[in-house]
This record gives structure tokens, sequence and C-alpha cells, in this order.
């Protein structure tokens, strides 16, 4: 008889977004006149720059087969996005993939069972529940966290700074601009977590999907910008926020050359050679159209084409920020990154301020309990969308908090 | 310390088509003059059908977000592919993907590790490689066969045919039109093996990717054109191969409604419900502008251009299987598919036969052993190329034959 993977059954009811489009689905049922304005899932809105265009549609006419990645996409990627910062990254070292979700849930793989593992308190749910549906956590508890797991919290009270474990772990997830608070981190901050990695052995899961949006030229955008990072840091990065790839689908992990891993034996093993096997075998590469489209963001064109679309939104989260802080809420980040992240009024917590926005402003955010525990009591606002919307959304969400 | 996934080095050297990849490379350097043609792996040559091109720098202009896989290519694909064999399958059966390779191998996210597999032999070495990395096998022998898995031979001496395994399987994966021998199943064979996995709960992992190039009006195109295969069976599709989208990447896997597992514990769960959840967390749709390419596919000029591409392969098959019968050899397959399985000469073993053609013709094919042990003493060629290079390619092996 087939056996299924029980661990799935572990996971708390849905994924977050599909249980937010059900409840969408059912208030625009019941009010099928509401014109719902969606600041909820963090989707780009705005065209594909015209020279990622130009370029996909010259590729198409040349088509040519898959590769892993094509050297001149990853050569590009290198030098722009690495080498300029002073990180010497290599195209060997950089893996070109349909989507950071994808990468970040597939490493997995190439670890071990016995790992601790440590998030952060509020999480990007797909860390969390790809470590489930690998059977690597215990149950859920009540407040969604699950056993095996170390929650590291960040919130207000610590200033959105997610502290280093006392004890060992040997996997971190980090996300900087973290999504869903908007926060950041210093090169001071990432340093504490390079050191606490290389005391322990441990591998930071560098999450840097969102580095363009960063406006203070102090802060760092990659994790090898810091000392010692190549020797305990994966980084994953994606076309899907800054180019607006959302629906056209281009991502890159970076694993160092040298960056070694241990098998349950203690023999040392290099995890490049591990990911390359495992997408050799179970990845086929990335549209060869949508590779020359990435490419294009490199060029001088696509280069300002990408400022100008990321200074679009950065201006849409100036906007949330201003108008709810006038309607007396609490905001925090949406200065760095492209997430503006709410307190919600007392005595209301995440899921009741999502039902009186989605009831009462026709406006759709995230509830923050969905990013973890200690997410309860705040609300994710994206700034990707059209300023129009925005506006509106904004008009809305004041009178609905006045009534 | 972090740990790696040992089992990945449970793995026999090189993933096949990177070990090709290294003695062409090594031969190439010592011998740059030489005008090498590949006949290896099975990536298609002709351009896209102008169809799809079309459709896709359309969609380029009016990208829109991504999705698991729209509406309108799963209508298309239900109506077109299936249901116009008399098929049930609807649309919400239709998951879109990236490319089979990646489906048919993260399909056992969602599967047990208890459960009993059987493979063919030879055999598609992702189907192994990807069990292996899942910890669901032993070490593999001196003749690559991994401890835990059950081989089905497929070999002359039985007609290409699998037979049905006599001890109790929970997964069973077959591929028709068979890569890589080029074999097909009649209704009455699959019937079989539906009839057995319903009797043992199996579930049958159905590889259809080359179903286009069936030329018999009799042999099925689909394992749910069989009476009861909606209980008991998965089916991967494919674009890569019928309308040359192995560089543009799309493809789809079908799980009907109600098709079981159990826990280990007994409990039924929908096989579908699991799929979904582990599409929707871990991987992020296909570019739009694919999906509006593939959709092209089923219009009647697609239709028309899908026809004479795969007319196009199948007259290469045809003087593949012709040149090489005429030189001596005997082939199997290419009739119904595009791959042309050759027995080696006498004292010849795969590897050597490859050698010797590299060197010899400067042709690069695909040693049966890399498929499996009972895949030795044969020869892969692929019908995707040029007809010229074809047509070059089987002068260069009867000279280096006659040689």
């Amino acid at each position: 008889m087939v056996q299924v993977n029980g661990n799935y059954l572990k996971l708390k009811a849905g994924y977050l977004f599909p249980e937010i489009a059900r409840r969408v689905k059912a208030f625009s049922e019941a009010n099928p006149q509401a014109p719902i304005i969606r600041l909820g899932i963090g989707d780009v809105t705005e065209p594909l720059p015209e020279a990622c265009r130009s370029a996909m549609k010259a590729a198409i006419d040349a088509m040519g087969t898959r590769e892993q990645g094509y050297l001149w996409l990853r050569e590009a990627i290198a030098t722009n996005d690495f080498q300029s910062r002073g990180c010497a990254i290599t195209a060997e070292e950089i893996f070109v993939s349909d989507g950071s979700k994808c990468d970040s849930s597939n490493i997995l793989d190439i670890l071990g069972e016995g790992n601790r593992i440590a998030v952060t308190d509020p999480v990007y749910p797909v860390y969390v529940d790809s470590n489930v549906m690998a059977g690597r956590t215990g149950e859920a508890d009540d407040a969604g966290r699950y056993g095996g797991l170390t929650y590291l919290p960040i919130t207000a009270d610590n200033g959105f700074t997610a502290e280093i474990p006392s004890g060992p772990v040997d996997l971190i997830y980090l996300c900087f601009p973290n999504n869903p608070t908007g926060a950041v981190a210093s090169k001071a901050q990432l340093q504490q977590w390079v050191d606490y990695a290389r005391a322990h052995g441990a591998l930071i899961l560098f999450d840097a999907a969102y580095e363009a949006f960063i406006q203070d030229p102090e802060l760092p955008h990659s994790i090898y910008e810091i000392e010692g990072a190549r020797e305990c840091a994966i980084e994953f990065r994606s076309f899907s926020k800054n180019a607006g790839f959302t629906g056209t689908r281009c991502a890159l992990t970076v694993v160092p050359r040298g960056l070694m891993g241990t098998t349950a034996t203690g023999e040392a093993v290099e995890l490049w050679t591990l990911w390359n096997r495992r997408q050799s075998t179970k990845f086929n590469g990335v549209s060869y159209t949508v590779q020359r489209g990435a490419e294009a963001v490199y060029s001088p064109e696509g280069q300002a084409q990408v400022k100008a679309l990321v200074a679009f939104y950065m201006e849409n989260a100036a906007i949330i920020r201003r108008e709810l802080a006038s309607a007396g809420l609490e905001v925090f980040g949406g200065e760095q990154a492209p997430y503006v992240w709410v307190k919600t009024p007392a005595g209301v917590d995440s899921w009741g301020f999502f039902d009186k926005l989605l009831q009462q402003a026709h406006v759709v955010g995230t509830p923050g309990s969905g990013f973890g525990a200690a997410g309860e009591g705040y609300f994710r606002l994206s700034a990707f969308n059209s300023r129009a919307n925005v506006n509106e959304a904004m008009g809305r969400i004041k009178a609905a908090l006045a009534a």
C-alpha cells in the first residue's frame, strides 16, 4: 500500500496566503460590488523594465537550449551584485533558478536530519513549512510553534533585531531586509551572526531577496560583505522584487566553494558539490528567454529602469508609513524595504484587523500572526501596488479607523 | 555543526550526462578540430513553433503575475490532451510546472519512506537518483544497482516489456513511450499494470513525456485511457519534446482527485491535497510568458506546427534505424519514440561503443549501461537533431564500423 509523507499532516491549517485568499473570496462573493485593493502578498504590480522586455523578445527568436544558468548571466550577477561590493563571489558559485521560494525550501534536500534549526519569529512561512514537510520538526503547539525549532523573536521590544541564540544551533534562517517586518541588519549585527556561525560550525541561510530596496549606503546588501561569511553562509537572491520578475521567474542561490558540512560520521563534505548534484538531477534550468531578460537588468538602461521601479515602490511605502502614522497607528519598516509593519490598534488582534480592513475598507493586508506567534498584534502592508491604489487604500483605511 | 544529507554520498559517480559531457570535453580538448555531432541527450534542436513564439512575444507586453497554472492553460490541456481521448481529467487535476524532471523527482516529497519501489532496468536515471538522494534506497552494488529497489528488466529477451513484479511493491515508475529503449506499451499491457496496482494499493508514476511521438492509433497516450487508472496513477507530461520547449520549460503533472495513499498508521490521505500543498509552498509557478507559449500549442496553427516537428524528428529516427540496420547493427525503438536503442557489436560494451563512436566518428550517443545494469550492451541514439547532422552522423558511424 502506498504510504504518504505523514509530516505534511503536521502543517497547521493552510499556508498563510491560501487562507487569506479563502477569506477574500468569501467576502467578495458576499459583496461582489466591493472594490477590493490588495496590499497583502508581495507581488509586484508594475510592468517589466523595457530593457528586459526587449531582451526577452529577441531571445524568443534566438531560443537556445536550457542550462543551469548561462555563464553570461552568472558572470553579470557575480560582477554587478557581488564583486562590485567587494564580495569575492565567482560565476561558478552562482546557481540560477526559477525562484527563491524553491531554492530556500529545496536547500533542505542536501542537509541532514539532525540539524538544530533556528528561525526568527515572525518569519517567512516557507522556511518553517518546508522543514515541517521534510520531517525536521515535531508537532505544532496551540500558538503554531513547531517542536524542535528554535524561535528567535523579532519585535518592537528588541528593536526588530533577532538575538543570537544562547545555545548551539546548526542552521539559521536570516532575511534582511526582513520579510515581514521591513527591518534591516547592520554590518556589525551580521558580523555577530557570522562569528556565531563560525564558532559553532553553523550554516546561515541568508535571504537577500529585498536587498535592492536598501536606501542607506552603510547597510550591507549581501552576507558576503561580512568577514568570514564564505565559510558559513548560503545566500538567496531574486529578480522578482527588484526587477518585477514575479510573473517571469528568475532567482539565484550563492553557494561558496569550500563551504563545508559534515556527515553523521563526521566526514567533511562540500555543500557546493551537493547542491550542484541536486540541481543537476532534480531541476532543469530556467527558460532561456527569462535568463536573457534577467541579464538585461544589468545593462545601463536596465539598471536605470530597476532603480526607477524601486524608487516608485519606496515612495508607496513612504505614503503608507506617513498616512497610517497620521491615523495614529504605530508603523515600522518601509524605509529600507517594501513592507510596512503596522502595530494593530489596542484590543484588535492580527486576524481581527485583517477582517476589519477587508470588510470596512475593502483592503487586503497580511495578518502578522500568520508569520509566527510573535507576529500577533502586527499587520503587514506591501508597497507593491499602483500609486492610485495605495492612495485610495490609505484613504479608506483612515476612514475605517475613524469610524 | 551543520550536517549534510549523507544519502547523496551513496550516488554512483556522476549523473550520466555530466559523465558524458566530461568525456566529450576531454576528447574535444585533445582534438579541437573534430566536428562533433551530438545524438546523446534528448534535447530538441528545432526552433519553437511560430505559434508559440508569437504568443510569447505578445505575453511579454501583457505580463501577468505568476500562478500555479493559469486556468486557461489547464483547461486547454484537459480538453485537448485528455478529454479528447476519453480520459475524465479536469483542469483542477492538472498542475503546471517547469519540467517533468522536477516533478518526477519532487513527487517523492509527498510519499512516505517505507514504500517498496520498482523501476525498470534500463531506466531514466532521475527516478533512481532522486530516490537515492531522499534516502529511500540502500547502497549501490558493483553493477550500480541500489539496495532496496526492485529492478524490472526490459531487454530484447522479454520484448522490452517490463514484467509485473512477482512480489508486492508500492510505487512503480513506468515510462511509455520508453526512454531510453523507445519501446511502447499496449492498452492490454498497461491494463495489467493498473490491475496490479489496484490489487496491491500501489501507485503508478507514469511518465508520458514522449506520447506525441506515438504513430500507431491503437496505442494509448495516457495511463488514464486505462480503466481504473484514476485510482492508482499520477501522470507526467511535458512540452519539452513535442513542442520543443526544452529551453523554454513547461510541463505538467496530473493528480486525479480521490487518488489516495495511507499514513504509517493506516489513515487514508488524498494525494492531490498533498501535492497542491507541496507546490504552493515549495514552487512558485511557471513564467506567464511561457504559459502563454504553451497555450498556443493547442491552437490550430500550433497543432499543425507540433505535428510537423514530430514528423521531422520521426523521419530522423527512421533514417537512424535504416542506416544502422544496413550497417549490420540490431536496432530497436525509434518507431513510436524519438530514441533508437542499438545493440552494440559483439564484444563491445556500452562505454566501449561510446568511446569508439566519439573517437572514430566524432558522434556522441548515450551508453545503455548508464541507464541501468540491463542496459549494458546497448546504446541510445536520439533523433533530436538537424537532418544534415543525422545524415552526416550515420555516414560517419557506418565508416567507423566498416573500418
